[in-house]
């Protein structure tokens, strides 16, 4: 309530033109018209159409695989069907990693086969697989602790067990035993390496994702197993005789690839060089259809973007859509994005990006400058009703705008209820059937409302060359 | 209320030693010591160890498959382990199914893969696979209702959609289409046979099941697509252009198989040859480890026997534990058991079978005499306090005592909570996590309450020769 009051305050003391160092404001106009994009936005149609039709018409889309190219294709058509200004694609050249199959099993002391997935950018085993003793840890800072002697020609697992919270947080000590777990195992000699899935989940679904390797490191295959097949592998190590697994992972790395972000627009009508932007990423990992993660995000900016594109008007800035490039192999649309815009950190007035499912957003945090505040609590007048809460400023880190966000661009954090996310997350199991239309459009009536608002803002956020380096406070 | 008064009643005018048409009735010495029995149970281990150690160690237990003597042999092993007076067993023979693998694709308009599984019993396709357009049913009766002119060299497809109860209602009719659909389809001309599969969940995991070709039907290959899989064939059939669907099935008939059940018994200690049967059933669908399905189902009736047996003295009647083979194929253990047993009838006092999973028994019905109503009310008034509530008379159906009830033997239902049973069953989501020992535990109770306070009654429970063919009235 402090910072409501504060704004009304500020709307009485300031000028409509802002300049460097004035303050930030939303006009009463511009609130009205987004209280109205909010209130279009729940029986929106368009966000859930194009998940659902990318989910149903693509499906999977592996970067670099084989659905890269036509999920491409099709972000493009729909762009323009949605009327967008202006639809544009932008080159992503990335390492190609191929999964073609895998399989796990206990070989000893009671044979049974196991529910697995590589990792991406695990290796493969030698054809025909490889054997051996599994010597198990509760947790990366466990591995960390280990010394090669126990290590050495053994398969290594972790068995950390993540537990769902509606903000996700642990997902970060699940996933650094999947990301640098295998290089530190290889470094310690392992074999191969298998962790239980970073997931909150209880079904035979093994939860795939990313695996780092740097340019020293040996590389070993790397997989992780479902949640009850880790409980099986732990019930037999804690009958305390050798456990023998045998893993047979047939991916790898293939060359280079080039994909592309591609890009839509609405054009602002008093100034189309600033813009907002706005998007998801378009791959999505292989076992599911890349639903909540991400077609959701690209479907919930592209439904705010329409909606907005539906006004008499266009905004006064222009509003960008991004579906960017390979987000899972290691952020490289934002990466790309973050090179060819570099010179244009200011002209990205605010961006969002979501990547955290479909579930409602309950909190708004921000990387703005101390002048814009009063605009982000306005926007939060029309957010509220939503259930949106005000996250704090400096904690916001932009998802796939990263890049850009690192270089100085303004960017909120509109973060999503998780607490089902890491049931389905990188698994066969993320399916348009975890999307609830509804909520999906909870989402498109925030990007619609924050987006507008800041394309119609007097003043800017505070991106800049260099912004933001010191901003962390949360 | 009434019945207990009613069985107060009678306890003071009943002899102790009962004869035909005379009233069952049980000792309030009989009533107390499985009152302890229930309480016992809450924190006994042997249930929970038994089928942890039995998906464990053996896991996934298709009728005449790899794991059909191990399994076997753990039963024997551990009914000895659990100190059981006679553990043996009797043959049962059936035909032969094998799952060599499966895959099955959307070909057109979209290209998808499908989370598939063939169904127990279904023939292979030709190798390499064989396409067909899809023809979608909302149900059996729709298929019913078709004609050969509009299914002829298509696919068939049925998309019933399953609902969760807590008595498992839907079942039927979701099952029809999966037993009875495929030799249908195959009738009216049909290549092959999908449905959409008969579970309550949302997970990427078909459930499979068996399928019923009588000799003279055609067969086809016949599969279940999981709930996703089945909402994205919808989603495209929605559209209205062609569906062509690729099967892929390796899988049939091999000839004759010889198993058994497994059997082991705590002697009577007056009666020893009168007894009590309690059970499950050993083998499973293979993609899971027969957790639920039904591990619990023998854990449970092997607990309640061994804590029985922990009494400083043998109850009156032997205790019987069985633990069926291959059920899911078509009840074939308790065929042979029937046959095996077909002049045992009246022997066999009382029985239950266990085959719903591992959540707590909610209702008792039965079919017994009359004359055993009030004995029964007796055992209601022990088990009420874990939950159970009274369900009707002449309902009961005995599962894998089937062949023994119809024959004239008297069965109680003891119905579990079935809410979440079809999430799992037949999936590779049948696995040891999904059981909560204390739920099991209560199962327990109540089966070493009935199953003790049968073996202890003064007078039967209506067990005879073609007794209870005309008992149905629920």
């Amino acid at each position: 309530m402090k910072s409501l009051l504060l704004v009304t305050g500020l709307a009485i003391c300031c000028t409509v033109s802002a300049r460097e160092g004035e303050l930030t404001r939303i006009s009463p106009e511009a609130l009205a018209g987004a209280a109205k994009l909010r209130d279009e936005a729940a029986a929106d149609p368009v966000a859930y159409a194009f998940v659902a039709d990318l989910t149903t018409q693509i499906g999977p889309r592996l970067a670099g695989g084989d659905n890269d190219q036509r999920a491409r294709d099709w972000v493009v058509a729909r762009f323009k069907a949605l009327g967008f200004d202006k639809v544009w694609t932008e080159p992503v050249t990335y390492p190609k990693w191929v999964r073609r199959g895998e399989h796990a099993s206990i070989v000893a002391p009671y044979p049974q086969s196991l529910a697995v997935l590589a990792l991406g950018g695990s290796p493969a085993t030698p054809r025909g697989g490889l054997s051996g003793q599994v010597v198990a840890f509760k947790d990366f800072p466990a591995l960390k602790a280990a010394t090669a002697e126990n290590v050495k020609g053994k398969i290594v697992y972790i068995g950390y067990r993540m537990h769902a919270a509606r903000d996700g947080h642990d997902y970060g000590p699940a996933t650094t035993g999947r990301t640098a777990g295998p290089a530190l195992a290889a470094r310690l000699g392992a074999k191969a390496f298998v962790l239980r899935s970073a997931g909150t989940d209880d079904n035979r679904l093994a939860h795939t994702g990313i695996t780092q390797f740097s340019a020293n490191d040996a590389k070993i295959p790397a997989a992780a197993l479902s949640n009850p097949d880790a409980d099986l592998l732990e019930r037999m190590l804690a009958e305390g005789k050798p456990v023998t697994l045998k893993l047979d992972l047939d991916c790898g790395i293939e060359g280079q690839y080039t994909g592309a972000n591609v890009i839509g627009q609405i054009n602002g009508s008093e100034h189309p060089d600033e813009l907002v932007a706005i998007g998801g990423h378009l791959d999505s990992w292989d076992p599911g259809t890349g639903a909540i993660d991400d077609g959701a995000g690209v479907a919930i900016a592209a439904g705010a973007a329409h909606l907005i594109s539906t006004l008499p008007q266009r905004p006064k800035r222009s509003i960008r859509v991004i579906a960017f490039a390979n987000e899972e192999a290691g952020m490289f649309g934002d990466r790309a994005y973050g090179a060819a815009h570099q010179n244009e950190v200011a002209r990205h007035v605010l961006g969002a990006e979501s990547d955290f499912g479909a579930a409602p957003i309950w909190r708004m945090s921000s990387q703005v400058k101390p002048e814009a505040l009063g605009a982000i609590d306005q926007m939060m007048q029309v957010l509220a009703p939503l259930g949106v809460e005000r996250g704090g400023n400096g904690s916001a880190e932009g998802g796939d705008f990263g890049s850009m966000s690192a270089a100085g661009m303004a960017v909120l954090g509109l973060t999503q209820d998780g607490t089902r996310y890491f049931d389905w997350h990188h698994t066969a199991n993320d399916t348009l059937d975890k999307i609830d239309a509804k909520e999906l459009n909870q989402n498109v009536a925030v990007y619609a409302v924050f987006a507008y608002l800041a394309a119609q803002a007097d003043g800017d956020f505070g991106s800049a060359p260099g912004a933001f380096s010191h901003a962390k406070e949360e």
